[in-house]
């Protein structure tokens, strides 16, 4: 049985290119990761999601042990068998989900109790409970539970909040114990300070984990105090481990914090934005529902080979947006999700050639261009 | 060129097995043809409605007049292209939905004019606009423009409408004009009368059209009323056309209907009742929301080779139904028209083989028994 390994295939500047061994399936790095809430991404049939080139999902605790219930999943073969998806699967520790039921939740040393946004019943999630429902749902890449404050806060409540964090993953790295070819990841904590963030390196590397996250970025910041933050905290962890960025991002985003260093990241956005008629392109974003694309026998993007791009008008697109349809949501999703891929893809390629820099300039040429002149 | 012509393979009682041929393709009866209300079978890519075995799809004139409008969907290709679909589509006339705009509309000799349900504008139905109509969108067979009155209404209520959509079946007949390749089936109204079926269809067969349809049924009469039209309705029309019931129906239905020498059906059930949560089975009807199935590891149905029965739990159906996320409408809705084409592939080899009759015995019985007991 193959455990858990990361290799290291290339470096340029501060981007790597790898790949992630698991059991289920090989990720490439750098990866992103569809979000798959509730046991579905949104819109899509899994085999459609691995077809776009997605090598791992990403699955949330704080919604599936609610509903359908961690023990439920458990009981009908886990968390791939449910949902029909066996490559790998990353679940989120329901600590940033959690915090957010601002009124609902209630803090302690111990962890967070809290009512459920969906019919009020109490629950309580601990760096020890969290690790029993990621166990539970079959998950490949476990994370530490944590509390991720929202930006900005102040310095003292950041620090705080970190450090709770760091007696945490100590307890999470406890709970999780030896369990060969799956894998758990510390969560770096510290805001936009330098030495909050180093701190937190350090106590999670004396800990030992398989691999390291950045959190509490992506929560208010922006974008250019996360990349300042980035430009020096994927530093403090270690090389021979992958790096996820949680939660991020748009596509500059994406590009920006793979030339900063990291491996893996995971965002709602491509299937959210598809649900709302907004497709991501090289040349920028388009919004499928301005009127201009009514009478357009042009696909999204000429160069696209996705569904939507291959088969489809922005005509028809617009058309199946305006009338409601279902198929709008499952054909921008789809394109979306893809362009995702194809940009990691090309991220992959270009940092394995040693040619990243002129990969992202021309990135950033193709959506200075802006959106192909209306007809 | 092929065009377009009816060959009847079997016969066994009524009921009748053959092949509509069209330039697009062949298409195998008895048919049933899902419903493309505005340019797409809800909830499913054309590919997959390809693969379920449906050789034809229904398109609406009323919802694609309005939205994109018949115009833009010719200059952008016809429906064919613009919705992905290479196969034959059949377009109504737009009568039915028009005539059911109660205070919208004002009919009149020449025909109806009426207000959008969507934007409030005034547009007009009349044979030679439907004709239009439906020649801009491309349609590979071509209804008359026709009054369905709802029922229960008065004989000469209904007498008045049937005989004014003879009229308006001579001026279709005159609007078509000479299209190789492509069809147009007349429609016999006359509600539940028989000397009134019996002039509608002695008035259509004069004009001459290359399929006929029942219209006016399956609008509130009840199984019982429809199937005694149909015992004698089927026999008014010549035996060497197409036959055409309009808008039906559950299983039973179409069985009943197929027993009783109709060719082709068409109707919303499979795709409206997925997206509320309901499939069909050989054992009934199963609810799939109803708590039993939470907990339940069995498929919908075991023998059943849909995507949804094949890689799915019930409870994970249940779960994305409950949890009312898009791939609940699209497993649902797959998983729905393969029951209905796997209905009709099941009748018309029963027929070929000359086994009708045990074959609706065993259709009857598998849905006596009910849905498999919970665990």
């Amino acid at each position: 049985m193959t455990t858990f390994g990361f290799t290291l295939h290339a470096t340029d500047g501060a981007a790597r290119s790898g790949a992630i061994a698991t059991p289920r399936g090989t990720i490439r790095t750098p990866a992103f990761m569809p979000v798959g809430t509730a046991g579905t991404v949104k819109a899509m049939l899994p085999e459609s999601v691995a077809a776009t080139g997605a090598d791992i999902l990403l699955g949330n605790t704080y919604h599936l042990m609610l509903r359908p219930g961690a023990e439920r999943v458990a009981r009908l073969g886990g968390l791939h068998a449910f949902m029909h998806w066996n490559k790998p699967i990353l679940t989120d520790s329901g600590g940033f989900q959690v915090m957010s039921l601002a009124g609902l939740r209630k803090m302690s040393e111990d962890g967070v109790a809290f009512r459920s946004h969906i019919d009020g019943s109490t629950h309580m999630l601990s760096p020890e409970r969290s690790m029993e429902i990621q166990r539970l749902l079959g998950s490949d890449i476990v994370m530490c539970f944590d509390e991720c404050p929202a930006l900005p806060a102040s310095e003292a409540e950041v620090a705080r909040a970190m450090r709770l964090s760091m007696r945490w993953a100590e307890r999470s790295k406890q709970a999780f114990g030896d369990r060969p070819g799956h894998a758990l990841f510390g969560i770096m904590q510290g805001g936009v300070t330098r030495e909050l963030r180093e701190e937190s390196a350090d106590a999670l590397t004396a800990i030992g984990f398989d691999g390291y996250a950045v959190g509490g970025l992506a929560v208010g910041e922006g974008q250019e105090a996360m990349f300042g933050v980035l430009d020096y905290a994927t530093g403090f962890l270690p090389a021979d481990r992958p790096r996820y960025l949680m939660g991020v991002g748009k596509p500059d985003d994406i590009v920006g914090a793979v030339a900063r260093g990291i491996d893996m990241m995971d965002c709602v956005l491509p299937s959210r934005s598809g649900r709302t008629g907004q497709a991501f392109t090289r040349r920028g974003v388009v919004n499928i529902k301005n009127a201009s694309h009514a009478d357009d026998p042009r696909p999204l993007d000429e160069h696209c080979s996705c569904p939507a791009c291959r088969n489809y008008s922005r005509a028809y697109l617009h058309h199946v947006f305006r009338a409601q349809e279902i198929l709008s949501s499952m054909l921008l999703t789809w394109h979306n999700l893809h362009y995702f891929q194809e940009l990691m893809a090309g991220m992959r390629a270009a940092i394995a050639e040693g040619r990243f820099a002129a990969w992202q300039a021309a990135f950033h040429a193709g959506r200075a261009e802006g959106d192909i002149e209306p007809l």
